[in-house]
């Protein structure tokens, strides 16, 4: 089974977080982790960019009703249908999610995630919960998300 | 078309908090406003047992598969089996939702209902944006819902 | 808990199946069931349209994102925003289904309701399996709607 | 993009109808298509053993809540806890559908591929509409799956 890594901010980043998410899909796809995030523009394609940068596996569990609407980056588009209710399936199907910056969705994510008892790292997002692992940049996130997975399937908690 | 307000709070809250969703229930129903809640125990199963006591009409948007996982105050238990999924919509059936204090799950509905444009009133809740309505008590809580619920409609913002 | 009765057909429907549809939520009606569907036009609206004509109450589980897309006979709209998707809950939140007629959207329900093992009572509908109970009108749809739900009921199976 | 073609059938298929999905899973890989499929047992399996068998990529779009829940042949389950809610999005994310067999999930299945005109393939499964394209066997359904997909992109019909 893919270790799968979960990215999740808002659709509409640019600038620094853009390239703070082109950077966290470029390590996610050194160390051979499945990326997945909603599959949408911001966060979410820089992301998947910085992933096919390096000849990584992108997944996109895009809300809308049609493939073409996930970003140029997304290898396959799983299709819900379901809006914003498509967020849960984002974190559920991740073994860590690397929030960066957030909008309100990107909150219900992280809300989703710490119910759940999956792990949250985060670079400059919602401080809503010590359970959530801050990081300074995209190297120290996507080592912190393989050393939490690593630790979880040592445990036996794989999900 | 009913007006619809949401109840959302942790499923094992007890003592005050359950006292507080109780009355809220029940001012809910004395305005003849339909109850719309997760369907499980705690501020939940409070809230419909208040709205019960005063004659109204409670719904439950439930996790699970079955009916009788209601609680037992939910007159028309909505069948999900989506788990935690179901949260938004809870917040989308609502014209604005309540939120009395808070687990992680609340937090992810008080996200939603952010992100959607519902209008949220808090009581001694989640305190992650302005846009929340902060409320002393069951009683304001429920005035400044209708409040907002008049607010919306008046400028043909019925969703 | 109120006793709730699911009518599923085409959102297209006009002529005789509609008003097969409205007799039949008139007939729910009159048994002071809750009616719910799919909270759309066609048979969606017949049905609901007969049932207020009684004085019922009626719920709609709607495919899109916004309240007012429901029908204007809908008492309580669910908000799903999950499209077809949103097919399953109807199915599962009903004691029984009638279905009328019938599209592949129809189709898509009836083989939910056979899976999970909800009665199906059919009026020229598909006929894709004998634990689908023939009805030739409404009245005796509804009849054997409530005999199979007084039935499950007594055998402890109320879901 | 990848090409995605999605197998369904029933989670308890044995004998030939499992070798059958087999075979489909091998066809599917051998033309560098990703399998999708509900994740479980019986034809989804089946289908994903044979797809690894010739080093393919398989995803699986699970029920339940967990990853370990996933047949051992898949490599990415996409974590829905949904229950049979899920269907849908086996379908919207599929490019062609090949059903072989069917128990009535798969008849909600190919009901919504139906609807939204979605290629079905079938190999002695449900025979409900003349849409359905009937194939003898596995290698014939890979094959028609794959002109129906190249159809529907030369027709700018890529969904």
């Amino acid at each position: 089974m893919n270790t799968v890594i979960g990215v999740i901010g808002a659709g509409d980043a640019a600038g620094d977080e853009y390239e703070t998410a082109f950077e966290t899909g470029r390590e996610i796809a050194r160390r051979k982790f499945t990326l997945v995030c909603g599959g949408m523009g911001g966060v979410m394609e820089a992301a998947c960019r910085g992933a096919k940068s390096e000849g990584g596996l992108t997944l996109g569990i895009i809300p809308g009703e049609l493939k073409n609407e996930a970003n140029p980056y997304v290898d396959i588009p799983i299709v819900t249908g379901m809006g914003h209710g498509r967020n849960i399936i984002v974190v559920r199907s991740s073994d860590a999610v690397i929030a960066i910056g957030g909008s309100f969705g990107t909150l219900s994510e992280i809300a989703f995630a710490l119910r759940l008892g999956i792990p949250v790292i985060g670079i400059r997002t919602w401080d809503v919960s010590s359970d959530i692992k801050q990081a300074e940049n995209p190297r120290e996130a996507v080592e912190m998300a393989a050393g939490l997975v690593d630790a979880r399937a040592a445990g036996g908690l794989r999900r």
